[in-house]
């Protein structure tokens, strides 16, 4: 449709009405924002943005983020105006009510259209960086015809304080993302009040200083928007950011331009205020039929782009391999088994991280879509192989990512390929750096995204570096996380199974610790055993009366300690736990064969016993770490926090004999 | 003394030779960045830096911060040089060995002149934010005769990539803090290689968009750098960054200027390289008598102006409060006692995070040092009180900070306040984004610092703004950082007391998990129970046989669930359980009666159950939500998850009449 501003402005009140009403009626939410950036949102679903409500998953679309996800009315009123199956009216009635799509903050697996779950702040911007490294890395192997389409994002001062968009940026303004865009809604005000109250900040000049093109529009002046974003669009080598100067709660004519705005209802009066001056008569939930054909028609020339792109598709050779990734499926065949199976002959005394990067070679030559990646470890994380070339704004073909010292960049990075489709990005730091990104492991579990994080050097068993880099209480923690499923390989055959496993689930993102130091091979076996969670590594031979679990580097000691015990003629199972969240799973008897009532059980892991009373119960030995480390080679700070079969042996005896 | 580069060049090399040696000597460690900043830290240290080796608490000395922290032997050389008691020769010698206190990365509780723990990348520069607040705070209330010093802070490429560099920057910037200054040691080496590899930034631009005053060096040229460092020191109305252009590893011929000499020893035959190239001949750990007494002379300016500071504190009106303060002791008096003993003979029934508004309300005017702040939520929040004026560019003598969206920066720079001494500052934002700063918070625990963490909207009781808001995993998460006491009071009088003990814990940070939603007053009494950690609030009526355990704002539940049980005729303890870290501390006995072996114990807490086995046991029952949570008002959201008497009940009685 042609930029008609007499067509534009009720389009524009629209979003301002559904939002206000939305939050009025549930009595909580954020109408400011929605009603700020609706004109500048108006411009770009009418002219910019490439969408066909029909066909949410449609590939080639452009993807819309709302990084300021506490103005989920903004989206929600998009979607519905312009004609998606979902939010329908009287979902919008019930915004923020148990059981309605429209929940506080945008859901990614509540809505299509819906690009990504967002709300805690930043995270927004950087996941669309990685939905635009995605586009252009298929682009690359795809070409135009399949692979052509923006990501554009709306963020708010928030977003733009938060460390993490200085990370994206950084990331984003190296790799050159002509196709990204960024639409500030730059209202200076924040919940506290004026944004002067914390910051001095002149943002678009750090946008330059980053590598990225900067321009700006009076975000109410309908044609001084499309002038910035046809600008926008039309700078293809630098990722853009448009500074759109906004009132925030544009409309309501006591509030607008204050925090007043931001986080509550405006209330019934100044929404009737807000209805004159806007001159929007209709009740609450009602669009006018002319305005909504307005709206309905904003996503007609994405209907027949898609039709376009469908005969495009069709009629590529390259039409089901795409497909096939985007789809994210496996490719069929069972090469990689093969490969691994000749491991099993074998004793590999190596580091698990070493095993990774044995199981990466392996995988990475069969699976295009994998991309890897570290935040700047590449070497101590073993994440690059030779099938994986740098991806940079050269070849964005490749497929390794050198992120910057930028852990929660990454991570986001991560979680953005993942939402954008056909890829799969694994990205390595050490464990204990899963504190700097560990709010965007949670976005990958609350998406249900397959990101696959490869932290190393997981325990004291990284030796000299000392406290600061040891992680004690992350294992744990981690596990904690709902939807996650933490690994820990104890040797090289597990760490291949649990790649195999980290790929297998499509809906749950995976983290692979892995060991600095070497670890013995343990398993000869190709049972894939660990699909299980935990199994019994070895019976235990005289009459049972102990079982030993362990994870990871700490499985061989409780074999040494089993070993102990059995010379004694005390019977101990030796249990290797490689993944609590999938022993879970599995059935009562299963379980309880594992963990029998009638016998001590002692857990052994080189981290936080918190926890593990689930496994050993309130009588059992729980060996593990519950303070900071220290600074020293590995084994001797194995020896001095007791993770020797000498000090454990004596415990258990102890024990039993009580 | 004088800038002599024919004694400063020798003195320099010290520092090389002491590094490459003790990490050769170590077999670990990264020699690259003391040897390129060698040059840069004999300047600092001979002309600028104020300091007295023999006084190293010394108030008014500068902080000197080592953001970049792996470079450890850059302040291990420094401190030994320059005539500190340690770390001796010895220790130096036994580099990243068990017992040394020259660990692998710089720890604030094994050595007098380490300021703070660095080694986590970008902190130490947020930290130096801390520090330079607290010195112009204090500096506003005791004046220049007793606060007037300098942070500097050495940081590298790294630092200035990762998110936090961003936030603390623009908090600096913003509070034009012109006592501090960042020596970015900029070798354009990343461990991955040339940080072109992941960045094409103009820093400096960057932070002169956030207010910086930015000079540039060569960082090898010691008049240029002397001229660079005059510059920083004379700039006070802005922070300054210098730029110090650096070859890393200077002084290694063959690999110098390469990634090769950041995080590995050089290898003796490039050691013997170096010491030709260096012009250094004494052996390994000896340094000749002239240099060492050039270094011992750089101490001499910091004693002369220690010793007359030491005249002006003696007559200053102000010595005992200022000593008091930097000393962390609270004031003496029974005030908020007093206070908070009115609130007995009432029935509140309000949040938490309302009761500690009220409790601070009680504490703020008696302690003048503590300093409150929030991460763009001081509403809700609730941390700012009438007694704590905002603390701006234009009054540092305020005592509230506006730290933006900036949770890490935030948690961080608290972490410097409480370092520098002096403050104890209290920082608020939403438990969920503990995950934001969740790294600074364990440093906070690794550096026995008394940073206090309102931490509000602590479940899903926060209601509609859906699971990207509500805490899961964090309270038990929280709970597994060594060192770290979390408490999550249940009602306004717990809360009192847990104010209280945070405030009594000088070496151990506290977060308080505080609710949205109103909780009933459940105590009546003064006698402090939230000291043992968890305690016995309502013993059973009948015969017991059964103990609910609950924190926050399940502790009400539990008491009805409690009633329902009693009604038919089944003793049921209640406990509450505020801090369980304070409950660990108690003795065996204690623990028993608490929890006594023969009744089934129930646990109750919106969030994460693992954990809680090691309470309940394996046979117990434990209410909790290991899911994410869901958007709609806090009471649907309790009722759906089963959090009512209700729902609970059945499953006790199904579980003792089993």
């Amino acid at each position: 449709m042609s930029l008609d501003p007499s067509r534009l402005a009720p389009m524009a009140n629209a979003i301002r009405a559904l939002s206000m009403d939305a939050v009025q009626a549930a009595n909580s939410g954020h109408p400011g924002m929605p009603m700020g950036m609706a004109d500048v949102a108006a411009v770009l679903w009418s002219k910019y943005l490439k969408f066909d409500p029909a066909a949410p998953h449609w590939p080639d679309r452009d993807r819309f983020v709302l990084s300021a996800g506490h103005g989920s009315m903004l989206i929600y009123s998009l979607l519905h105006l312009s004609g998606y199956a979902a939010p329908t009216m009287d979902n919008i009635r019930n915004f923020r009510q148990l059981g309605s799509p429209c929940a506080g903050h945008p859901e990614n697996f509540l809505l299509d259209g819906v690009e990504c779950t967002t709300g805690p702040l930043g995270q927004g911007v950087a996941m669309a960086v990685g939905m635009a490294i995605a586009e252009r890395h298929l682009n690359a192997h795809f070409g135009d015809g399949l692979v052509d389409h923006r990501t554009w994002t709306v963020a708010g001062d928030g977003c733009l304080m938060e460390g993490i968009n200085h990370e994206a940026i950084g990331i984003a303004g190296h790799l050159k993302l002509g196709h990204l865009n960024v639409l500030w809604d730059s209202n200076a005000i924040t919940i506290d009040g004026g944004t002067d109250l914390s910051t001095c900040e002149d943002i678009p000049a750090r946008y330059r200083a980053t590598g990225w093109h900067v321009t700006e529009c009076d975000g109410h002046d309908f044609a001084d928007i499309d002038r910035a974003l046809a600008e926008a669009y039309a700078e293809t080598s630098r990722p853009t950011l448009v500074v759109c100067k906004t009132v925030i709660g544009k409309g309501a004519p006591n509030k607008q331009g204050t925090s007043a705005t931001h986080g509550a209802p405006l209330g019934a009066e100044e929404i009737a205020a807000a209805r004159a001056e806007l001159g929007w008569d209709s009740p609450p939930f009602e669009v006018p039929e002319p305005i909504l054909a307005d709206w309905r028609s904003t996503g007609e020339a994405g209907a027949a782009s898609h039709a376009q792109w469908q005969k495009r598709c069709d009629a590529s050779p390259h039409k089901a391999e795409f497909l096939r990734r985007m789809a994210g499926d496996l490719p069929a065949g069972d090469e990689a088994a093969k490969a691994f199976a000749e491991w099993l002959g074998k004793s590999q005394n190596i580091a698990s991280r070493k095993a990774s990067e044995l199981a990466l070679e392996v995988l990475t030559p069969l699976l295009p879509e994998m991309i890897g990646g570290s935040a700047d470890l590449t070497g101590s994380n073993n994440t690059k192989t030779k099938a994986t070339g740098p991806l940079t704004a050269a070849d964005y073909g490749g497929r390794y990512l050198y992120y910057g010292i930028r852990e929660f960049g990454m991570a986001a990075a991560m979680n953005g390929m993942v939402l954008h489709g056909g890829v799969i990005p694994y990205g390595g730091t050490f464990l204990i750096f899963s504190d700097y990104c560990r709010n965007a492991v949670r976005l990958s579990a609350l998406q249900q995204v397959r990101a696959i994080y490869v932290f190393t050097h997981d325990s004291i068993g990284l030796g000299e570096d000392g406290p600061t880099h040891q992680p004690v209480e992350q294992l744990m923690s981690l596990r904690l996380i709902p939807n996650l499923n933490v690994f820990r390989p104890c040797d090289v055959i597990e760490t291949a199974e649990c790649w195999n496993l980290a790929l297998q689930h499509r809906d749950t993102p995976s983290v692979l610790a892995l060991s600095r130091q070497n670890l013995p091979q343990l398993r000869n076996d190709g049972d894939m055993l660990s699909a299980k969670g935990a199994y019994r590594l070895r019976g235990a031979s005289a009459a049972r009366k102990v079982v030993l679990v362990a994870t990871g580097s700490e499985v061989a000691l409780a074999a040494e300690v089993a070993d102990c015990l059995e010379a004694e003629g005390i019977g101990a199972d030796v249990v290797s736990m490689p993944c609590a969240e999938l022993f879970e799973l599995q059935d009562q008897s299963y379980r309880a064969d594992i963990f029998p009532a009638d016998v001590l059980k002692v857990s052994i892991e080189a981290g936080s016993t918190l926890g593990w009373e689930r496994y050993t119960g309130h009588d059992g030995i729980n060996i593990g770490l519950n303070r900071f480390g220290a600074s020293a080679p590995a084994e001797e700070l194995f020896a001095k926090f007791g993770f020797t079969a000498d000090a454990i042996v004596p415990k258990i005896l102890n024990k039993i004999n009580y």
